[in-house]
């Protein structure tokens, strides 16, 4: 395996993965780079060389067999292990991530919460109590913990993150709607929602362009209009 | 411009827009598909494929103009036009994403947040004051919303993005961890967070093999032996 695989590229691999284990409980032996790329929007070299970072998967005009394609990334992405999250921050949003319905079954246990608030600080969230953020260190000494999710008030994240790392996590899921910085080996996402928000305004825009195009002699309501070769 | 674009071409060109608006800040003229397909570790191919969809940008052989291609993209996502946004559920979540540094920049701006929690109405966050998320639709009826950002707990998501889409409002972006529906001509976009956990383990797990070799003849503290080709 090549040292140097563009971020990009294992940020894309998540993506892969979901669309082949969905092939794969649908019963489908083979997948071309082609039709992965259809469902994808991509182009089929980008998938191909995308998978060849990891290994001669595809066979020359045979595609990719769906079953073994989903187990090596299943493998490559470490979903074979079980990891451990702790969550820091236990508001709403520390809450519902705690009680997210998607993470036991993709090998993700979550296995402590913490805050600072003394009302929240032993209440139960989805079956795991709600331990004193002063005791973070002591704990990821005792219990070691894989992945951190940050769900505290901006202005506290960077201290939190130091401290997460201090005790040994090696990956933190940034939601504190502010930038923190690691140490190279940690790994690091923010969730940016002004990515998620400029996505969303180029369909706004064509359908605000639409309604200001409204008198034209097709009607958009016609759908023989729409299906008409412009 | 075709009707149909792949989504996933849609949800790169914010990745495009922010590295072309650096580069643009930098002072650069012209880039190539071949550079930027190198900061975003994807191939010129499928750069070129990718914007070829929204007219012919580049010239072959001289790369594209780094202030053209900027204001276009700005154009074609919407970011030219400014976006009014509605917080629902002003929790932890939903005061930090009011309190989000980066919308205001980037042309969205939050012009009402709602809660049903009495102690929460009439607060100020951000310099605006929450409301009762009971006036919601007659709020909305009143002083039309662009987008909606959701917060709320995953009980009442649905219900919140029911009236939102009742409302008017023609783009959600759910932060709460449940999967809503929206009729056809809304734009919906889910935070996921196991997407993000998954690009993470795949470094874990290679730093953890690492670790398992460690007891190797070359030492991996030292730079020269990493730089040494395999």
């Amino acid at each position: 395996m090549p040292l140097e695989i563009p971020e990009v590229v294992i940020d894309r691999l998540p993506v892969y993965y979901r669309l082949l284990a969905r092939l794969s409980y649908e019963g489908r032996a083979v997948v071309s780079s082609q039709e992965l790329g259809e469902e994808l929007g991509v182009t089929p070299a980008q998938i191909r060389k995308d998978l060849s970072y990891f290994g001669r998967f595809g066979k020359q005009g045979r595609g990719y067999s769906v079953p073994r394609l989903t187990e090596e990334l299943r493998v490559i992405l470490g979903l074979d292990t079980r990891w451990s999250v702790v969550v820091v921050g236990i508001g709403r949003l520390g809450r519902a991530i705690a009680s997210y319905p998607g993470f036991e079954d993709q090998g993700f246990d979550i296995v402590a919460l913490y805050d600072a608030d003394r009302k929240v600080i032993g209440t139960e969230v989805a079956g795991v109590v709600v331990r004193d953020s002063g005791h973070l260190e002591d704990d990821l000494r005792q219990r070691p913990a894989d992945i951190a999710v940050v769900a505290v008030p901006s202005t506290i994240a960077q201290e939190i993150a130091d401290r997460l790392v201090h005790g040994g996590v090696r990956a933190i899921l940034n939601y504190a709607p502010t930038r923190v910085v690691v140490p190279a080996g940690v790994e690091l996402r923010h969730i940016n929602p002004v990515l998620f928000l400029q996505s969303m305004t180029y369909h706004l825009k064509r359908t605000a362009n639409r309604n200001l195009r409204a008198p034209e002699p097709l009607p958009r309501r016609d759908p023989s209009a729409e299906a008409r070769p412009a």
